[in-house]
């Protein structure tokens, strides 16, 4: 809030049609550029610009490439990607500290539509970090009137629900594309907390940090919410759409799409029971039919603890 | 499914128009009333009906009056109202034990939109009973290729969820009245959850319960749905309706409102902190301004343990 900021966006076409416009016409229509917000094709010189911290946003799948420009960075770094590495299985805070052991690596996380942020819209996050002052040095520099920051010491829960809910979101649009309804997506919902939960805790997480905002907070948004990329990509599949369909008409496929197989490699290797991610992994990457993946989905919710 | 049915109404009028229509045009339009499906009148002669069971479903504040009919009853009676009794503190299941101590009570509740169920989009809920050989005869008795019944022996905690949830839902229905977003409903809800499971375990619920489908289910698709009578009833007063002008408007009041003056009454008896509930009893009973009610209740979260 306030704040000045050096943006830096691989798409240098589309960071000069924003710089025209002062406006991201793409993503965000209609909200102008704060005045201090200055646009830097050169990903050097974004990062050798004077900064309090560095927020890294960019897509899972092209996050290690990017953040490599941060090796000798000793600042706070926070990222706002949610994902899972496959070959690795780390978080991106996890490639950060990798990549970055010089820098403070914090995660922020919550149900955050970035339209409702860029609007005003009272929004409530977490930036966690086991350098809990760290965390909360995020918290004062992002705190404002209607963007609210607690903090956690669970950096790995917190980054976890981010990106596994996308999967659970994918699911959830599935079923508005069967033409289910809203009982249908909140069965799933609290089956998918369960379900995220169990693995979280498996890769090391803590239980409670899944009730919290970047775990059941941001699951509820992303199933039930319109403006929800994930779940609008699920309800996309669940009409019959194929993924290379969706993926020539949008700038960038939804997070959960990669999320389902690094999270589905994941349980397999832990051994942890995941009902909704198998069926996700299976309409995505093994060609099963949405219809019956939620179908078999439906007929195992008896042989799952739900209550 | 497939259950032959005697339906008695408290609207006569009413009861006579689906009767005629053959479909319930108020609340169901356009789902055809099931052959076997037959309307009476008298109340009494509804309950001496030969029947497996008895399904009570008259809103809470005129619960206590019909049930009375049922004091020789020894049949399962099932309970699907969402309420608490403001002057004792009773839930419905708790109503109906002390007037008919010779019935098998049972609640069902879960995520189940009226209009979804009837017309066979999968949902699932919870039939529960400390009896648990009566909550599975309620489980078989209810069953159905859409409709999937699991059971649980924690009944106070099953209507304690579905009953608070109602409180929640008109907080959330109160931000979309005053424009806020999906991010602010995403937070309420995983705030409400935690209230609604500290009051219910004060009351001797358990906890676990309210992480099912009775509680976080329910409560999301209750805050979320375009669909929900009580998100529906606090946007109006979001927007700054009276409640004497929506009541006058619909056939009966949100069951949200009776329970917020409940509940409010019970979290001060125990020493229970809500929060959400103190705020919508506020709005609702105390004439306090949904603005600045939201404002209080967004102003409180950083003295409120999210995660």
């Amino acid at each position: 809030v306030g704040h000045d900021l050096v943006l830096w966006g691989r798409d240098t076409e589309h960071l000069r049609a924003v710089d025209r416009a002062r406006a991201n016409e793409r993503y965000l229509p209609g909200i102008p550029l704060p005045p201090g917000w200055r646009l830097e094709p050169s990903l050097a010189a974004a990062v050798a610009a004077p900064a309090d911290a560095l927020v890294v946003a960019v897509p899972s799948r092209g996050f290690r490439d990017v953040a490599g420009v941060l090796s000798t960075c000793v600042r706070p770094v926070i990222s706002v990607t949610k994902g899972i590495e496959y070959d690795t299985g780390l978080t991106m805070c996890g490639v950060l500290r990798g990549l970055a052991p010089g820098a403070g690596v914090v995660a922020l996380s919550g149900p955050s539509l970035a339209m409702e942020v860029a609007r005003g819209i009272p929004t409530a996050v977490v930036a966690a970090s086991p350098d809990l002052s760290l965390a909360q040095s995020v918290q004062t520099l992002f705190n404002g009137p209607t963007f609210r920051v607690y903090t956690s010491a669970d950096q790995l829960g917190v980054e976890l629900g981010g990106a596994l809910k996308n999967v659970v979101a994918i699911a959830a649009g599935v079923c508005d594309g069967l033409g289910f309804g809203d009982n249908s997506k909140a069965a799933l919902v609290t089956r998918g907390i369960v379900e995220m939960r169990r693995l979280g805790v498996a890769l090391g997480a803590r239980a409670e940090t899944f009730a919290g905002l970047s775990g059941l907070g941001d699951l509820t948004v992303t199933c039930f919410s319109r403006q929800s990329r994930n779940r609008a990509f699920g309800e996309r599949i669940g009409r019959g759409e194929s993924i290379a369909s969706i993926e020539s008409s949008t700038a960038s496929i939804a997070e959960g799409y990669p999320t389902a197989k690094s999270a589905w490699h994941l349980a397999r290797r832990l051994a942890v029971e995941t009902p909704i991610i198998d069926e996700v992994h299976a309409i995505l990457h093994e060609g099963k039919s949405p219809a019956e993946a939620l179908r078999s989905l439906m007929g195992r919710g008896a042989r799952v603890e739900l209550d």
